[in-house]
């Protein structure tokens, strides 16, 4: 790794929520930070490995009201540039919805190093403790991750295109607005019967799945932060982590 | 996290290369491990974390002749039920396009306890490391993955359908036949001044990248294997990773 500058700010995915899922890079960062920052829905036993004299600084704390992005960015500028050493944690991978690419641009302008450690991301993360591939011979030979949320700035999803591409569909953040996505994708021609899997706190000891179809998500009693998977793989069952706390909602699609 | 049976096999994912990319789940197993059966795309420094008394077996030797699939999958179920401590290690993330499913169903089926370590995939990593995120508030609000490589048992990718979704698209596998999916994806309706990343080696020290558009992909000196963004990020230039061999071809992506 041959860097012209040393990185100041590190982007770290934390991955989804099991501390081993860490990467050796993002727990040696942690280990030696000074400061770092992080959101709300990094698990608790990850924030437990930051060193206790770093100092935290929590930008998510309050559901609904995180911090605007542009404090976020500022705030990694103003740090960077007082020549700390930061980490700024994220939950999953910080250029799968984690504005990282924002933050990284910001530094960039500002002249601040930085680097990007990506983490495992939810979107496979999940499935695959859920014993779903995202991909397999015969039934899905592609993936789309998208998010289920609309907020300003970011193009609205064209659920109808998504439905005709035919591989497994990832929707993260989709929990509210299931019964909505899950009628465009129908309108869209994508069957009614069609497996769903929802997991919430994925690779977590108090992980939870529901199994179901399309035409029954929207009554489903999902709870969130969950990772929705849409196709023939969430039929699969190659189950293989039995947490303490596993739920499941009979359905077709088990 | 609760078992019920002590996983023999770990279908383990080993990230794209740079070995600090390694989960701390995957890094501890590889250092206990008994037999580790290896694909060819392993990147040889994180072989090198293999103790030394491990037996190992590369099934993907031979280039264009791996060991076929379902000897892959005999071998793992003969050396579970020999009751030794298994890794098979696979380059990248074993659910995204790495047979591990197909193993996991095999291990299930024989009634060996396995489990699934997800890696960081090169279909997230490494277009990390180019500076390229998926996702980026106002350019692309989804990714999808794909493999470029047909092959037996594997639906054939909806290129057009593709073209219609309009997030990121990242191609694995797919340097072979770029110019026709570059020519399917432009009949689907996509720009051919559609900016487009490959990489080569990702994440490692001789990393090379390419910039050029979906128009002049076909014609562009790229040489596998390479990981192929396409899509507005992939003109982003948030460029970190500096490794001695980089490349860099002129195009109207940069």
């Amino acid at each position: 790794m041959t860097a012209v500058t040393a990185p100041i700010v590190h982007i770290v995915g934390a991955g989804p929520g099991d501390p081993e899922l860490l990467t050796l890079k993002a727990a040696r960062l942690l280990a030696t930070a000074e400061v770092v920052v992080h959101d709300r829905l990094v698990a608790p036993r990850i924030l437990a490995l930051v060193p206790p004299e770093a100092e935290r600084i929590d930008v998510g704390k309050r559901p609904g009201r995180p911090l605007p992005q542009e404090l976020v960015d500022a705030l990694l500028v103003e740090l960077g540039r007082a020549g700390r050493r930061i980490v700024r944690l994220k939950g999953g991978d910080p250029f799968v919805f984690g504005r990282g690419g924002e933050e990284a641009r910001a530094l960039a302008a500002a002249g601040v190093p930085f680097e990007v450690v990506p983490g495992i991301s939810a979107a496979l993360g999940v499935p695959a403790y859920a014993g779903i591939p995202v991909t397999h011979r015969g039934l899905a030979a592609s993936f789309t991750v998208v998010t289920g949320r609309r907020a300003p700035g970011w193009p609205d999803v064209d659920w109808k295109a998504l439905a005709r591409v035919g591989g497994t569909l990832v929707i993260l953040m989709g929990v509210a607005r299931r019964a909505e996505i899950a009628a465009r994708l129908v309108g869209g021609g994508l069957p009614g019967r069609t497996p769903v899997a929802a997991v919430r706190w994925g690779t977590r000891d108090d992980q939870m799945v529901w199994r179901t179809t399309l035409a029954e998500l929207g009554a489903a009693p999902v709870e969130g932060p969950a990772t929705i998977v849409v196709g023939e793989v969430a039929a699969l069952d190659l189950t293989w982590f039995r947490p303490a706390g596993l739920a499941a909602v009979p359905g077709e699609g088990r």
